[in-house]
């Protein structure tokens, strides 16, 4: 469905997150400010006929999209299963070089180009990510050095130096939570679906002792069932212990080698919320920044250098 | 199916492990030798309608157990959802208190004693074991205090004190290891079925590397799809790493509570190769003993306590 902003603004293209799950487009204007939008759940996994020329050209329509305006698109789609592979930009990654490796899709009507991902090569810390470059693109300018986390189903923690990545690593932090609280012996000790708030006692106690011995999470994790039979820990209970385990052990792991101080947070609800706070806890000074604006503002960065008829900042 | 072996030794009792998954039944000689031994499938995951009487008495006749013959058993049948619950003695738990504390199985024409497990009750790390504790009374007599190491699908870190537990953890390795290679994203990466000898080099250098630093295990899981992304890694040598780091990060996380060089490894095959060439490289000296064997010797010990008409040693 789209939401369409009451703008008579000019279109400048129109931008896709096109993730493994869920895609977000927009209809973006010259400003950068979205003319409307469309959410959709047809996202990789659901692309099995590589039907991405369809999808886009009806949801151009739901966007009242003009015809002929250009595309620009990050995320999964770009990967080897998607609809045209952008190949990996190499770390160190400067964020100019994933516009520069921009891939356009073969045979279209519409100007349609692809964001490439960025993989670490690295033999002792191999890593991947197709998304996440593009929220890097649209955070807010800065000088020097700095450590981001994003936190999500695959959280990457990210070096940055300057517009440079030089490094990162990805926790499946989401993935364990569900994987722990819908499919190992803890599905029957823990509400998978419980949403404790950040001041949780339980999250907080379990969270702070993880982030000082993160080493503690597999000697853990079958403490909650011996907690739900001895001590009657109830399953929404167990599962903000489950959470602080997880963000504990993560940040924790993560802050030995991402030992600035500093810290841009991605994310925003509930989420960001218990990172903000086990972040705080284990001394960071946090920044958090949207999500979804972010992505925006990275395509509109791209969209920008590729088609505008104005001199760009970045490039 | 029963194997009977050729023995005209009298027999003192029928001897069961009855787990969540499988059961070992044995018809015990007076002297502890296995007169005969029937392997099943219907484990306490099975035992949906209770019919643990019936699956007995079937069994009692594959075995050819006289009429009237004792029962002892250990594991799963004593738990809340099992035939009759048998409480657990809490630690620090003498063995010969778990003997003291079997349940009689009421209303049966056979003497059927069920065996308790042991609860650590501590706030900080509750923990629950049933089926090791009669492990462990089948252990070789010894004086002093040891680790013992019990790897399986929940691989149990136990604290002995001559016959005392005094504290345990337990690790969810082996069904961590089902998990990521079966549910997870690395689902696709990952040979789940691929059996590497213990001296695979991926699994050495991945082991070694997490038993010095445990924590780094959630920051690595992700690295084994890009591996495979990025430098063609093998669905079998992921195999390989995958292991490496369960293991590493147990033992790395184990050893810095339970620090004695000297460790009692109860397993038998593959699974317990792989732990012996990593606890090795963590430094302990390792001394092998055969799961099966020491849950027989300890079935055998607490029947031994409960009917044979001579002294025993430990009681």
């Amino acid at each position: 469905m789209a939401v369409t902003a009451n703008s008579s603004q000019e279109a400048l293209c129109i931008a896709a997150d096109w993730g493994t799950s869920n895609v977000l487009f927009w209809l973006l204007g010259t400003g950068g400010n979205p003319l409307s939008e469309v959410r959709s759940d047809l996202g990789l996994s659901r692309m099995t006929d590589r039907k991405f020329a369809v999808v886009l050209e009806e949801t151009a329509g739901e966007l009242n999209a003009p015809a002929g305006l250009p595309v620009v698109i990050c995320g999964m789609a770009g990967s080897r299963q998607g609809w045209v592979e952008a190949p990996y930009v190499e770390t160190p990654a400067s964020l100019d070089a994933v516009l520069l490796n921009a891939v356009k899709v073969p045979g279209q009507q519409r100007d349609v180009r692809i964001l490439p991902g960025i993989a670490q090569k690295s033999e002792a810390a191999p890593d991947v990510m197709r998304g996440e470059e593009t929220q890097l693109l649209g955070l807010p300018a800065f000088s020097g050095s700095r450590t981001v986390c994003m936190p999500g189903t695959h959280c990457k923690w990210v070096k940055l130096d300057g517009r440079t990545v030089t490094g990162f690593t990805t926790f499946l932090t989401g993935e364990l939570y569900h994987l722990f609280a819908t499919a190992s012996l803890l599905r029957h000790s823990v509400d998978a679906a419980a949403r404790m708030p950040p001041d949780d006692a339980d999250f907080l106690e379990t969270c702070s002792q993880l982030i000082k011995q993160p080493e503690l999470l597999p000697a853990r994790l079958f403490g909650i069932r011996a907690a739900g039979l001895l001590h009657g820990l109830s399953p929404s209970r167990a599962s903000a212990v489950l959470s602080g385990l997880l963000i504990g052990a993560e940040i924790g792991a993560a802050r030995k080698t991402h030992s600035e101080r500093g810290v841009t947070l991605v994310g925003a609800g509930r989420l960001g919320g218990l990172y903000e706070t086990a972040l705080k806890m284990a001394g960071c000074q946090v920044e958090p920044v949207d999500a979804e604006e972010i992505v925006r503002n990275g395509l509109y960065d791209a969209a920008s250098a590729f088609w505008a008829k104005t001199e760009r900042r970045s490039l």
